[in-house]
């Protein structure tokens, strides 16, 4: 596995290596590596024949006051892991490789970024997206994977990726979980013994949520059946609690699925989210 | 020549023209060609293995109330003039293939907009750091060719692909001018005889505005300069004169070179725009 701080080093690496193989691969991160991401590893070097990790805690999708000098960091630990999952190419460049001096750009998606984590996290998604563009066109890949965990990311990064006719397809990959069912993420870490034990609600509150739009509930229905659940649980301490039309991410027209619920608490110093896209039967 | 209308039939052809090949060329323009495009077409062909021209009169960057409606089309005129200076390709897309239904992603860069057109022309410049954006995601060229003329676009463009880190470089082309100074537009065609003979007073007051500055002039001397010289022909209505850095497009720090003269006046139904960069000694 190779290592390359600079644009120019990754573009060099990704051109040889993509004149012998077919498919290019990209799974950007923030790094902290759990078994969530490294799922999109092992999905993107099971399909691809080049793969390269981003690795780069991208400080413009920090909100004013969030864990940006907090958030985990252990690149030793993580070249490991990459390299143990076949990665070729981890990209980990520093702050000033990826934003010049005078940086004046920004790429924003309208409407699906303003809900849930979008309410509350001002800047963020203007942050991904920009960083995300970013990232395509420095390592040009043929396809990109992201985690449903993040499933409002997921479908902005898709509406951009189709609307700017990026050359590249996005490969959503499906949340890994404790067994207890909490889902994983970096900021699990935050979390002390009992904020822990209590963290599987989050995911068992959607559940039920899940339960009732699957039995005909209505959005508000189902937001409710969610919030009963997350107050048996007084460490957590809930943002939001939405049911959405998945593709559109506004107030579904009709009861019963499809419909998407997602919801974001506060634990201790960690802020979590989770959500379950209940399909069409 | 070949002709494509669709994002799809576009990527084809360059993907397996640019396999025999080393570069391709974009050149991206709103059709109703004048020599001003032949002479990019003109460098693009004589630098690259393959040329595509885009030919697009994108919604989007035209401020409410200008005339996009009325702008000048001639698909069958374009195609045989683009076909004699040995273009590849013609992209002309419908609306339609550049916009999806559901369309919410734009591309933004902040500063360098602001001044000049920036100012009188409202969501201009998003609408075109953003067409471009798609149009090189569609096309993948090597290089980009835009003309010196819209200077303030170009400073844009290198802005956004500097900081998108975008896999390409953008070639500017010096204005072209008919005899009596006149910058070549295809909004020129909206001028009646007498318009036209007043029209090259604007460049004439540019010129005698970067005479001062090489003579050490301040920036709002160099303004005054061109003023005067605007005011001798009543007919032109300046919009703006202004005397700026070329890079930051901001109040220039010192005197003299280098400095930037733009302005832009409406004449008739016509609004021209223009300027002289007035370089270091």
């Amino acid at each position: 596995m190779r290592v390359a701080t600079s644009v120019s080093e990754t573009r060099t690496f990704v051109k040889s290596a993509r004149s012998n193989a077919k498919g290019v691969g990209l799974v950007p991160t923030m790094g902290a590596f759990h078994q969530g991401h490294l799922a999109l590893m092992r999905r993107a070097t099971s399909e691809q024949d080049v793969v390269v990790v981003s690795l780069f805690v991208n400080p413009t999708q920090f909100a004013p006051g969030e864990d940006y000098r907090g958030y985990p960091r252990n690149f030793e630990a993580d070249a490991r892991l990459a390299e143990s999952e076949g990665v070729d190419l981890i990209f980990a460049p520093p702050p000033e490789e990826m934003y010049g001096e005078v940086d004046l750009t920004s790429v924003r998606v309208s409407k699906l970024t303003e809900p849930l984590c979008g309410t509350h996290r001002e800047g963020h998604f203007d942050g991904v997206t920009t960083v995300c563009a970013k990232l395509f066109n420095i390592v040009q890949p043929d396809y990109a994977y992201f985690g449903e965990k993040d499933y409002q990311q997921l479908q902005v990064i898709r509406q951009m990726v189709a609307d700017l006719k990026m050359p590249l397809s996005i490969v959503p990959v499906a949340t890994v979980r404790e067994e207890d069912g909490l889902a994983l993420s970096s900021r699990n870490r935050y979390l002390n013994d009992e904020q822990r034990a209590a963290a599987p609600t989050l995911y068992r509150a959607l559940q039920k949520g899940a339960q009732a739009v699957r039995q005909g509930a209505s959005a508000i229905a189902a937001e409710g059946a969610v919030r009963t659940e997350l107050d048996t649980q007084p460490l957590l301490v809930p943002q939001y609690v939405s049911a959405l039309d998945p593709v559109t991410l506004t107030p579904p027209a009709a009861d019963g699925p499809p419909m998407l619920l997602a919801a974001a608490a506060h634990l201790g110093k960690a802020r979590l989210i989770d959500n379950i896209l209940v399909e069409e039967v």
